[in-house]
């Protein structure tokens, strides 16, 4: 029955020397993510970590996510070294919002041909996010599945863990009307909306851009290409979280990443069903590349639906200690705004009102 | 700049409503794989699960796998309810070689366009599998890529986070020359090597089946078609696995789950550089799929390097209580064979024997 050449899973596609090769690369890297808790040589299955020291009663906290079509971008852009950060922030904002530390985080890398100098980028990229997250990359795998993916194609995946002690966990349960809202600016479209923004700007019928052309609005001192504005990576909101977790007498209730489903559905998933946030956008800048996004017909509604529209995290937070705060955020670099306050919510009512955005 | 049309998240191919119909199909499905450690309503953005009772020193045990080119399989067959049951297996099979017991698992679940009814399919097998293996399903992800995709092709990964006693973990570090080492047969290919394995059973210039004729060499007792056998799901090996992690005096030094790589590359993963083992086949069923492969020209250097060969997982005992492991797994309703010992490894010496595989 067989053919005249042996059957070997080289010759199926699989090329078991580029996976090695590709593991050799990304070793050094992976090595820099470590933290104290980590346990090596016990077994080559599964990545072994110890919890942190001194927490009486540990819950874990676990969230999975990808980067979505965003990965498109880099595809065309042949620039894979900083959708790895997306990947840890889509991943490790969640996270946060439930006052947790991040611990590690495990990423799944799928691709049609396996590019050994790709992976390299897309593995440096996370790194360089479990870096800025305080979390070890603990494991992974880079799948090679010929006949899934188009050619050059790959799609990412990861799932983070963290812990919390349990009398500590933020969320729905801790949050009070007359909270006060604070928000952390996000650094463009971060991970979510991209088939919408992609077109909008880019398709011949709405804004006809191309990924090299200049974006339109963003002024003399922000000279980006469309294409740089759409890849700029994801804020990972750790160094602003870990001072918040700090601050004595957890003045900090609940916080809402504002991920798919933008600045409509999110904010609710931080309340009771008896609350609801007030926010005001008029002090918050709207990034250059969700102006230009508008700007090719994207209604108000739609923009507040799909995109975090300037605001990567909302924070609730006691009002009497907002300003400790604001100073911690300040204080780790990512210094936060407040934009609203929770209010008691009517039966029927929406459980966000959003003025400010023209 | 704007066409006629409002420019909608919808209108550039993600379906919102599609994916809150998905979501309600599951969620019944997922309440079924509640573990009592599980926190509720602290929060939509992550899952929470405490801690086991009792573990003095507890280490976190993870993974990350998806389902290969398998899927190819389900989609040609439009069968979708069991590969979440490789999913679980992938992931649930390497950590338990570690001697962790399974905590939960997350799964991604990417597609083109999102189907409700095939997510229901997927997620039913996930959960299928998380039951087998004891472990929640603690969240997930459901991404709709519009052109990452080809038409109906989907992706799955997952990952799994178990938990061990700090000085109760199984690997390397425990193996010993000597020990016996016992085989649990696998259901067929589980989840590894089918691009090899599809190559040569159904491309024209091989095996030139469909996947819809009789499996080749199957017998009137297993009236199969080729699709069916390689469809069959990866078998979980919790139940053994539990009863081992309940026997008196540790008697299970290290495990080794033969997965990609086959009987080459994983024998060694549970084993120092100073051993090695010695396997005999000679007792070992060969799955009738692997069999119908090695028929179409796949050599026998190439089978033990792609597939597990009849083989699911083999086992490090001490030899002084052998007969109490195969007890364990025969109660269990998973019965294991004695297939080889581990001996000492002469430098340059290769980290596994096989004999009985004609």
């Amino acid at each position: 029955m067989s053919g005249g050449k042996p059957l070997t899973y080289a010759g199926a596609g699989v090329d078991i020397e580029a996976g090695n090769e590709a593991v050799r690369r990304i070793k050094a890297l992976v090595e820099t993510t470590r933290r104290p808790e980590q346990l090596d040589g016990l077994g080559g299955f599964a990545g072994l970590m110890g919890l942190p020291a001194g927490l009486r009663e540990p819950v874990l906290v676990s969230c999975t996510d990808g980067v979505g079509t965003k990965l498109l971008v880099a595809i065309a852009l042949d620039r894979h070294d900083s959708v790895g950060i997306d990947l840890v922030a889509m991943n490790v904002n969640d996270l946060l919002c439930t006052g947790a530390q991040p611990l590690f985080l495990l990423d799944y890398i799928a691709t049609g041909r396996l590019e050994p100098g790709k992976i390299e980028q897309l593995v440096a990229g996370v790194v360089a996010g479990c870096r800025q997250a305080g979390c070890a990359l603990l494991g992974g795998e880079t799948a090679e599945l010929p006949g899934m993916y188009a050619d050059g194609h790959y799609d990412l995946a990861a799932t983070a863990v963290g812990v919390v002690e349990r009398d500590e966990i933020w969320g729905p349960h801790r949050a009070e009307a007359g909270d006060a809202v604070l928000a952390l600016p996000s650094s463009g479209l971060h991970s979510n909306g991209y088939s919408l923004a992609r077109k909008a700007l880019l398709s011949p019928e709405h804004g006809g851009l191309d990924l090299g052309d200049p974006l339109p609005g963003a002024g003399p001192d922000d000279p980006r290409s469309v294409g740089d504005a759409l890849l700029e990576p994801t804020r990972i909101y750790e160094p602003a979280f870990a001072a918040l977790r700090a601050l004595d007498g957890a003045p900090v209730h609940a916080a809402a990443h504002i991920t798919g489903g933008g600045l409509i559905e999110n904010p609710p998933r931080a309340l009771r069903d008896e609350l609801a946030m007030e926010i005001d956008l008029s002090a918050v800048a709207q990034p250059a590349v969700l102006r230009a996004v508008a700007a090719c017909g994207v209604a108000r509604d739609e923009l507040l639906r799909t995109f975090n529209c300037g605001i990567g995290m909302l924070l609730l937070v006691d009002p009497a200690r907002a300003d400790d705060a604001l100073a911690a955020c300040d204080a780790a670099g990512q210094p936060a705004t407040p934009v609203g306050r929770v209010v008691p919510r009517s039966p029927g009512a929406a459980g966000v009102h959003i003025n400010g955005l023209d």
